[in-house]
């Protein structure tokens, strides 16, 4: 239809191999746009990467504005995407109409005739634009963060992002296997390796190891094997929730005195006395921190992170009791303190947990390598469908990995008899 | 030994086909005690109750309180209970040791040689006693909601619980064959029209029907058949997160417009920037009550909410983005609001969700009756494990189980072609 | 290096949308070979077709070869096939080294000068060409079955495929929406629709429709909808197991008799004695169709599969209790009753059995339809990886499924009360 | 009513802990009957047995049977057993009308005032009398090798059944905490130390250890641990079906080949030409046995297990390629040479697989221990649904699990790097 708005984009790399154009296409058709492809340069041998110009239609201005922004998720930019649009916020906590939401890949923005690199890359936030005073600046801002008077862009124009291309290096070589799919039949000794090497990378760079985890990391016993590396400095943050935090307290507590511990294997079912008696316990000392310098909490895996000056986070849910002190119980104050968590975080592991891994994918820049660890496939293709792409999914059992990848990290770790 | 501590405590009820009673000597073992069995009195034919009177060990008295607090989640009773032993918590949030923790049966403590009944029967709270002005009163309360100087009960002492017995009621009849297990194997359209039944019963008793949902129902395409069950007055009280409010405004808003529509049946992808548009479309107009008044959001199952003048609890989690206005960001003050909505419900049905299934299962009194439909078995096995002992669970298509659901309830309903 | 062997190959298709591309250029690597994309052309248009010509690499001639019958599963071709190589099998039930392991596409071989076109088309088979008497005859065989003396294709020389290309026919209008992943996140009643949709054209055509099925059928209470659709003609051919018709015939000879009917809800274990005695009763009789005729088997699946003189194949596992008189023992004979079963049909319906699934999906050519419904998102994954790339698959309940599908089918079908 | 009919029956056991009451209550009302208890002695210390007398009405003579013959299946015997009744089998393979089912406990038969002990206890056979010949014999038979003449057992009276009671053996010490549930939160590596030292004791008691596996074992690189486990005579006998043994076979003949190998990581799709050509090249050798003789086959645990002098019974089924020339393709004589296999097997271990756990739990004596390891939770469940009451299940990732399991049998494994 000739009242039809178009736009030609362009997409740069391994396009065939990860399936990613096919995906581009999808998208197009989902947004109800169409689509000519005018240029397609496919690299000729193995490992080039190839290149995509298309044009695509929508029936209006804002539709096509919308698929743009939903490209972008993918790594397609405008071939001329001039600059930025701009509009001012009227309402604290709203956008304007027609705000840019951001993806977790690499961004800039033309302003000025100059690009302007995004801060803290995170996705389904707000771009906002600061040059009142000084030079431009440009950075991701939550909903609910944002304050009337603040310049928003809105459409796509002048915003451009750049995909990680894994040069042969951790990504490629390290999770290249994992690629196309989760699977729980895959050589799970190999993976443990594989993860080794990832964390043993980023602290080689001088970059922090953000774990994330569930209370099964409790459960299947694997807590003596996550103490030993936090001790030996694998485990620089720690993103959690009430659970975890609880189950490892109430474990360290009571695990002895009550005959019903662990390490007699009995199964312990939720909902009982000890574990809100454990809280109850923290509260009163004041926090974890507190407790373990009382002398009231001396082992498990938070003892060893607060012994080790390790940083946590740990964020409520609505199904808590207690909870902990050191929880926080507003959910948007936790999302802020963990985004203040991930500065400097070169690797990122998730274990058995879907809330906290999915929270922690909302806001991790998809450069940084991302492990998810459960026993249940759905985790994994969740944190995949949110659009952590990044994310490599080993499907196994935790307390076996854990205890495995403490033998490989450790070398003098023995295993729990 | 000389110095353990005993006691004596007796249950009623269908002890043997209930398997309650392997229960309960597996919670004394478990709490490193030992029991002998006084007294035995088995219902002779099928139908009666039976009786046991045990002899209970532990360590010492300390052990023994918390055994006896962990026996009375199966209903088991001391025999001579004497009065209730109070402290006074000194701190706020903080109960004192050795503080009672609730189970969520009919709960009834002795004061001044008098049974009081103690209001809203809730999971792992601390039991509050007031008889400053007035008579006296006993309550439950959650940890973070005490103050310094409220008088606490503590021990198991003058505590005595009464579990439901399902007297040829709702229980037994309409849920009687679900009893033993969780089950996909199940002949799902009877389970259906015991669904139906169950609901009419609360309704025809004058009593609220509790829905707890996650966006599943959205997904699976049910919420059409919701929406004519809302409208019926099937639905009284909604409880959700952000996810399904959004995800079912969403869909209103751009279902149609943008041809992604489910009604193509196209699958969507989450973390897109239909659903962040559409929460910050909600924000603008400031709550979902103000967007249906100001003619923004005109369907789906929060305008029927909203239009039929019922009430709804969202809660927010770690994952959310935005989140919606009207979404609790403290978690501990959305329980507030799920407690607050509990009044004078009668029926609870939870579907795809297991987080507020699990939050929802925690505050709701074992005496109202409890269906939890997932396609996922360990979302119902999660609930029971955290104490809903009343759940009963149906694994199946949450979409194609509302659509029958909705047929039941709704003689006129013509499902979606 | 000068030693190794390479070949010119093309593929035609939607390249993109359907990510087939990217899982050529795996295999090649996964096969340790190389290559270079000498021509590309995309089709600019969606709904356009693409065509890609790749000269390939491989550490020697053997390695190629291989590699070439594995890039033929995916439709790739030589673009100069040259002719058949072929050996003369040496053993019976032996294949020539190197024999071509055949896919489930549309296959021709060039002999003489000229294109055969090969005989029902079965994934991991070998390819006898018959030139003895009459003119030259080309078709696929199960390893099993091949006899000493045999001509056996070997090398991927003189071979073509054809992917069947959906041509806005059943596959793309009806299941195109499920083209990327299996999701139990779907608006189900549209997909019960959708299969209706595909039964009935497979009907209009003058084909037959076959239905897989698992014991799942008859334990969710979808026995009732099943018989309405074998009476109305929906069922031409069933394929299960011992273990479908043993709880069909059960539930008809003791679903009342005993009060643990399926009619009062009441869940059934497995390995009890009313299926022993089931089987016996039918072994006394002499087979299904002897106990209907002698008024011994009276109503169920199997019985009206009987009465409207409908074809069933039933094979048999290590697990089988009895078995049946009519399940096939030997699980090589049986293949050969199914394959002998495929004839005309035209729609495949499998539901809730991972094992006949599978195997039905080993021989079924590309170019039937084939849905795969199961409440275990595991069969339909299985069922792809296997090779079946034709298959959709819808993750819901059964019981349901079959409820909704048989109200879709039969305007006059009341559902079960 | 009365023409009822009615019976006393008794158990004894660990009747509380187990719940195994409440299960002969289900049973009962399941089977339309109704119960009085007449006397009940609960043992008044825990470990005491408890001992129950009820009398069971049913309402006719035939109902009454076929209950008192499920009762059994729990331990339940009538007080006054009487002789048994016997019928002459009239046709081969089908048993004389109300034949007695079996169980898989210890069985025995009174006769002639004596009590005869049933050889090779199983499930779901009948009991045939052997006393034309020197002394009476009597022995369970699968449904399928009857021949007319035998005399089979017929009603419940006479027979009478024992319980294993773990006498602070293996059951109790072992495996006691895995009493109540499948659980994926368990602490693993105890788990791993408590079935080695299951196996350490079958060994030094003289008895046999078997093995059931599935391909699962390949899939996730466990194939190394096992083959040290085989070496180190941990393996006594293998059942298994054609995909094990393809897997590995196909691993050790292309696992270096091809590039394409486990060692590297890659995923490897099921239908691919690789397995078919191993097949097809053992086929060609005649069998496992002569493969390993020739040459042909030098690695991989069917190797091992040949090499060792092991036995292997692998049974095929309908979704098998080839098969192994090895392979029993006739089910029936497959279970012939599984339960010829049976003989001095002291403990048993299943591995990822479904089909051929079943089939073993169908043939194993209820006084073998049993120990069932999964990735998916439903493959113990459905173990023990079928019957297999001894059944222990660890949910866990096979390949870790078999990884630490030969870490802990062979101090000096060193696991794969």
């Amino acid at each position: 239809m000739s009242d039809q708005s178009t736009e030609i984009v362009e997409i740069t790399g391994h396009l065939m191999d990860s399936g990613i154009l096919s995906r581009v296409l999808n998208d197009i058709r989902e947004y109800g746009g169409d689509h000519v492809v005018e240029r397609f340069d496919l690299g000729h041998n193995s490992g080039d990467t190839s290149y995509a110009r298309i044009l695509v239609t929508a029936d209006d201005e804002d539709a096509l504005q919308r698929m743009l922004m939903r490209l972008q998720t993918r790594g397609v930019n405008m071939v001329h995407p001039g600059e930025v649009t701009i509009s001012e916020a009227d309402t604290d906590g709203v956008f304007p109409d027609g705000f840019y939401s951001t993806t977790n890949l690499e961004t800039r923005v033309r302003l000025g005739g100059h690009w302007l690199t995004v801060a803290n890359p995170e996705m389904d936030c707000g771009l906002i634009i600061e040059q009142h005073s000084g030079p431009a600046r440009a950075y991701t801002l939550p909903m609910s963060d944002v304050k009337a008077g603040m310049q928003v862009v809105c459409s796509a124009s002048g915003v451009k992002v750049t995909t990680p291309i894994p040069a042969g290096g951790v990504e490629q070589e390290v999770f290249g296997f994992m690629e196309s799919d989760v699977s729980s039949e895959k050589p799970q000794t190999l993976l443990v390796r594989q993860v080794a090497d990832g964390i043993r990378e980023a602290k080689a760079a001088h970059k922090r190891v953000l774990w994330v985890g569930g209370p099964g990391v409790v459960h299947t016993g694997a807590a003596p094997a996550m103490v030993a590396m936090v001790e030996a400095g694998y485990v620089d943050v720690l993103f959690a929730g009430n659970a975890l935090a609880t189950h490892d307290i109430e474990s360290s507590l009571y695990g002895t005195s009550l005959g019903v511990d662990l390490a007699m294997g009995r199964g312990v079912e939720h909902g009982h006395e000890h574990h809100i008696r454990a809280i109850n316990t923290i509260r009163k000392a004041g926090s974890i921190t507190a407790a373990v310098e009382q002398g009231v909490l001396t082992g498990g895996i938070m003892h060893a992170m607060v012994t080790q000056g390790k940083d946590f986070v740990l964020v409520g849910s609505v199904r808590d009791d207690g909870p902990l002190p050191d929880v926080y119980t507003d959910v948007i104050e936790g999302q802020r303190a963990m985004l203040a968590g991930l500065e400097d975080v070169g690797f990122c592991l998730m274990v058995a947990t879907m809330l906290h891994s999915v929270a922690t994918g909302n806001i991790l820049p998809a450069s940084v390598p991302l492990v998810c660890v459960d026993i249940n496939p759905a985790t994994v293709t969740k944190l995949a469908d949110r659009g952590s792409s990044q994310a490599r999914g080993i499907v196994t059992d935790v307390g076996l990995f854990l205890e495995q990848l403490a033998m490989e990290l450790l070398p003098t770790y023995q295993r729990q008899r």
